[in-house]
């Protein structure tokens, strides 16, 4: 892979911890080549996960756009929520204070606005690897639906499909990047552009224990110090919520897949996403070899689900981002 | 279990082709005891399964009340759609002209009535073992919500749980007799009695193969040739539609869990049942051992799940009753 071109990657991010970790091993691996930083809510409200896109952005050494986007939902529900008990008010567990970089201004588009332009300068280039609620990227299709053909790949970090048993981590069946714009996530992966979906399934199978973090200090210049620091509370909120000693390396596993695809194990087949009642948030996917009957399914294009991960391989890569540093 | 007192069962169903396997291995076994068959539509029209009920109650010697039930769902949606492609047009597969019995007349009750009475006749005594849509069930629980302290035990044959990548037969999620009548069925599950989910994450496991099915003709007196018979229909769609050499045992499996349960693994957790949207009629179970928000499971008794089984003892069992016949 070193040797071969980099894939140029817009990364679109709710800041959030495990976002930080992802887009310090994009950063620094030299297979992926990170074009611009566009940010969504989530994790925490649009000012401050904008805010801590441009700040980590510039400490992990990145000079590319940070374009701001969307501060909620395609369609507004009740009062928003934000992560707060997982990822600290200010989204990167009271570490944001460490972020004293100088930043420059966030770019003057609105993060769909920059999509769409960045494709369309290089069409079947560009990979979106979205790791937030999936609001810019349904923003994109809709301002521009010429970018499904001109889009290389979309790798998005969310959902939640079922297997070895594995629930959703907000409803038994939702997760909390798609229940928190379920209508966008469904127009992403009813979208004729290829989509991997990296969720759960796969995610809650690389834990990334507290010796591992704690292994980290003092490597990286000041990130693996800063990481060690803010994964403490997300870490207790694992502990209590989870029982795991560790954390889910969630966003991270998105930027693996970009750069050990083989990594994975994938499914094959189209993606919906329920939009109302109680499974509101879920993501179904059809992969069913033989159908008698029309469905919601039927006629959407086949996405490709990650249902199985060698974990150690996502591990050693984000460790290998240390020692490159 | 053949020296205890036999377990007194009411049967409801919706005959098809399972189902009277189901009736003939709850007849023959001396560990259950039959004391009414009442019938749903489903597998066909509530005349259809009626009739099917009354002549295999009485091909099986089965001197007991035959009581009809629901024509249809608790909600009247769209036009219905019976599994004639599934169970044919007289729902035994084309065999309905070899039921040629004389059956005594159904119960005058409408069959909710019918489990009421029964219920409350030997309170905490009944079993229901429910094999097609719960639409009898639910009218009971409204007519009289006290039995739900008087059942002994639901033993419900539907739903899909996706576990070991299952899913469901008439969507992706959704199994058919849960979503015949999801309104009933997430009634029937969230009601404060004990429930034991018998779907396709285990029924998918036991197949009987062609040769199974080869095997039992000339044995169990006229039953074996019927069954041969009646399945050839039902394994050509299996056939066509799953791509296996047999055909799965719904319905007996329900009945294998009533005899042995020891031979099926549970997982314990509130089961509710998705009403709108694409993925109506999916069940899902909330089996997470920690939550930290309040979600539509919250509050809703813990109900059994089958999420594994020994697939050789329900065949096992099935044969055997033909041996004592």
């Amino acid at each position: 892979m070193k040797t071969s071109t980099p894939m140029p990657v817009i990364f679109d991010t709710d800041p959030g911890i495990d976002d930080a970790m992802a887009l310090y091993l994009l950063a620094r691996h030299p297979a992926l080549d990170l074009r611009a930083v566009t940010t969504v809510f989530g994790n925490a409200s649009i000012e401050v996960t904008s805010r801590n896109g441009q700040l980590l952005a510039a400490m992990f050494g990145q000079q590319v756009p940070v374009a701001a986007g969307a501060a909620g939902p395609l369609h507004a529900h009740a009062e928003r929520e934000f992560s707060v008990h997982v990822h600290g008010d200010d989204g990167v567990g009271g570490m944001a204070a460490l972020l004293e970089a100088e930043v420059p201004p966030l770019d003057a588009r609105p993060a769909y606005q920059l999509i769409c332009d960045m494709v369309n300068a290089e069409p079947g280039a560009i990979t979106l690897i979205a790791v937030g609620p999936l609001t810019n990227l349904a923003l994109a299709l809709r301002h521009d639906p010429s970018i499904v053909a001109k889009v290389h790949r979309v790798i998005v970090m969310g959902g939640a499909f079922g297997t070895a048993a594995r629930c959703g981590n907000v409803t038994p069946v939702a997760e909390a990047n798609i229940i928190n714009d379920p209508e966008a996530a469904d127009l992403v992966f009813s979208a004729d552009w290829p989509v991997v979906i990296v969720g759960l399934d796969v995610t809650h199978e690389t834990v990334m224990s507290e010796a591992y973090l704690s292994s980290l200090q003092g490597r990286g210049g000041v990130v693996g110090d800063f990481i060690w620091k803010a994964t403490r509370h997300y870490q207790d909120f694992y502990q209590a919520c989870a029982g795991i000693d560790g954390i889910y390396a969630h966003d991270a596993s998105a930027i693996a897949y970009a750069i050990e695809p083989e990594a994975f194990t994938l499914r094959s087949g189209p993606v919906r996403v329920v939009t109302d009642g109680i499974a509101r948030g879920q993501t179904i996917q059809d992969f069913r070899k033989l159908s008698l009957a029309q469905t919601p399914w039927s006629g959407c294009p086949a996405q490709q689900v990650c249902i199985g991960v060698q974990a150690e391989r996502v591990l050693a890569l984000f460790e290998q981002a240390f020692d490159a540093a």
